[in-house]
């Protein structure tokens, strides 16, 4: 029998997070704050977070230690499955070797809940009663919603307006585990309201949710606020993903000649690629690495790399990063999670250095790539992750054109079972592409904070 | 770090499943035609089902070796996790120990594509083009479509109105993987037609929709019929459930003192009890073995174990079973999988023998249940897994009040990530209980075949 599953036991679970800060060629610029544009101390996040997740967003430790209690917790799901995607490689007649890394077994779905659950955890250890966030697919709004219902803490999530409307039943969801669900833009905050009386028929954007969700914790002293992505310690705890694949790809015999994920803020692609990019950066890794962004959203490769706003409102520090302007509202594609005006520092950074490379998919071409992999492999990617599907289907093909094995490997970040609307409209004919919205970004562009 | 998953490595997916019938102490009553009133002769099912699934069906092996190629799509999601529901126990404050096998990691999200792809396997080595089949909450179906686009057959679903008009995104799946979905009872049919002219709204049931999708396969040499429960073969697939429990339960270092399963058909708890059931035979486990059915189609505890059509239009052949009556259509229930009149004729006979015992729940408390156990482990469990669910919560609180260890063992079948309308309504407090349909059963019960 071919082996499909490469899978390590419950204690194989990494014990640490790798942190790539300490091993980058040239570090990361600094936060600013949108004040004064001088570099953030660590005070001046803790309004927002607690001490130990602060330090661990600036922490120059290659190797941070995982509680044994969100190990305990990670135990319910991971190792995740590495799979051999034998039944594609058939259907697309390469000689490619594809591997997924398959994180949809999460009880939330997605990636998400790997960050979800430390970031609950160390909340609830700062006396945290309530943490606040914006969610945009509703992948991180589930995966918070579900860490705080397993930690004990409250869960107050705001919820991007087209995917609220569109999806009723990842709210279902949320509420299942007892979160609190707002459309936003809302009435509840001053920057909803401010989007409101401008755009009373606002689709919402992950800006927009980030601003109403850090105002909130700003204003109350018990609420902290959870992101789902783009920050240094959210994309750090992702790294058990890239940690495990190692692992596994080595358990498969086999080495990935291009490593492939999807990009919205960053997470789960750092997730997978850095653990990579730490051995590339010692010359024991070859692997191409690909970020795969909409084309309707490309801050990687139409963005400018400069420092920016995290949300519209202008609540958030200013970072360094390939953005497309924080007054873009990107167009309402159904990869919700992908629909953010910026990038993780980061990634962004080692894009910048050339250990990455980043290209656009067409909605229409990821939903097909989606169907064609549901088809042989028989599970439905989230719309976010049938990007990467996509990028990898190209990639098997091009090995096949050029008729030379290749070893692809991509994170499959979650499943699609409460985004089948999108699938709908897909067989429905209702969906579209989405031009590259060059005005609109253009605009945004021109509004971006001059930073010395 | 203590453990939650108990995993088997790939090469332990069972070899061959487990037939009870040479170790049962007394034997099946046979099928008999609906013309006639004679046993039933393999010949007379050929038109529905290839030989070698009709061969299964009246085997008297007690092991039937699991062709490699099944054995190959298996090792996608099997062996399947044991998972102890550590966070529900503390939650519980219970001193019981609570295990239960989770089929919904299948891609299909269900116990359901373990005899799937058997089924599509056989029919494609006979030749055949295309299968039909009955859904009722759309986890059959969505196994069997995904099972027919892996084999490369065509698949056409009857899928009970009530259903259909519930789960758009049910129907979607099944979409996805290329099948055909017609809402039951249909106007493509003379079943469906004679019920239409009768009850124009017709909600539909299992028993409507098995006449539709027989009569389709009777009438086409192209087609044959695919059962998701109720026959031997089909419970017979679903062993590998309970044999991988068994090793993983010796992993855990425990003895199951209670082993439970939901009823509709009977499939997945046969799968889950019917290799515990052949140690207790030989004296070799002890533990009481609990089906749970829904109170409002109680057709283990208030049903007659007796002759009766397996379908409402009279199509199918006669099999001893317990039954409400073929006429009788189900309330409206949330758990559409278990809304059949009828009981697989293996799982009555083995009550009937008292080798396990039958207990009802009703829907709202399905739902508590589910909703408890959602939020300690993360999972939304199918309406239908709910029942188990409840029952696995009862007999945890039962030994806490006595203060009592006790082990409970229980098969969660299936998520219930396309049955959010359902967790919906319970929020929104329109669900409802039902009581047990006693004129409705009554009238069906006096309309029974008189069989000598």
């Amino acid at each position: 029998m071919e082996t499909i599953q490469y899978n390590l036991p419950q204690d194989r679970i990494p014990r640490v997070w790798y942190n790539i800060l300490p091993d980058l060629p040239s570090p990361l610029a600094p936060p600013l704050h949108p004040g004064t544009h001088q570099p953030l101390g660590p005070e001046d996040l803790a309004p927002l977070f607690p001490m130990s997740l602060i330090l661990q967003e600036v922490s120059a430790e290659r190797e941070i230690e995982i509680p044994e209690e969100v190990r305990q917790i990670y135990a319910q799901w991971r190792p995740s499955p590495l799979i051999r995607a034998r039944r594609l490689e058939k259907a697309l007649d390469t000689p490619a070797h594809i591997y997924y890394k398959y994180e949809g077994v999460s009880p939330a779905g997605s990636h998400k809940l790997n960050t979800a659950v430390p970031q609950a955890f160390y909340n609830k250890k700062a006396g945290t009663k309530r943490l606040s966030t914006e969610t945009g697919a509703g992948q991180w709004g589930s995966a918070l919603s579900m860490a705080c219902s397993f930690l004990g803490l409250e869960c107050k999530v705001y919820m991007v307006r087209v995917s609220y409307d569109q999806k009723p039943y990842r709210r279902a969801l949320m509420e299942a585990f007892g979160a609190s669900v707002t459309a936003s833009p809302s009435t509840e905050t001053e920057s909803g309201r401010a989007i409101l009386a401008e755009h009373p028929n606002s689709n919402g954007s992950l800006g927009i949710a980030i601003s109403e969700a850090v105002e909130v914790a700003a204003k109350d002293p018990n609420t902290k606020y959870a992101l789902g992505s783009v920050l240094n310690h959210v994309l750090l705890h992702q790294t058990v993903i890239g940690q495990e694949a190692i692992e596994q790809m080595a358990l498969a015999g086999d080495e990935p000649d291009v490593i492939i994920g999807c990009t919205g803020g960053g997470s789960n692609f750092a997730g997978l690629v850095m653990p990579y990019l730490g051995r590339k950066i010692k010359g024991q890794c070859q692997a191409r690495v690909v970020a795969v962004e909409p084309a309707a959203c490309p801050s990687l490769t139409k963005g400018r790399f400069t420092y920016d706003f995290g949300d519209t409102a202008h609540l958030t520090p200013l970072v360094k990063m390939h953005t497309l302007g924080s007054t873009f509202i990107p167009p309402g594609i159904h990869a919700g999670g992908l629909r953010y005006h910026g990038m993780a520092p980061l990634v962004s950074h080692v894009l910048d250095l050339g250990l990455a490379e980043a290209v656009t998919v067409q909605q229409l071409d990821a939903f097909a790539a989606g169907i064609q992999f549901a088809r042989a492999e028989g599970i439905i990617p989230a719309p976010e992750a049938n990007h990467a599907v996509a990028q990898a289907i190209a990639e098997a093909l091009r090995a096949r054109a050029e008729g030379k094995p290749r070893t692809i490997l991509f994170n499959l970040s979650g499943h699609g079972y409460f985004d089948m609307q999108s699938y709908i409209a897909y067989h429905a004919g209702t969906l579209e592409n989405y031009e590259y919205p060059e005005e609109e970004i253009a605009m945004a562009l021109a509004g971006l904070p001059s930073v010395e």
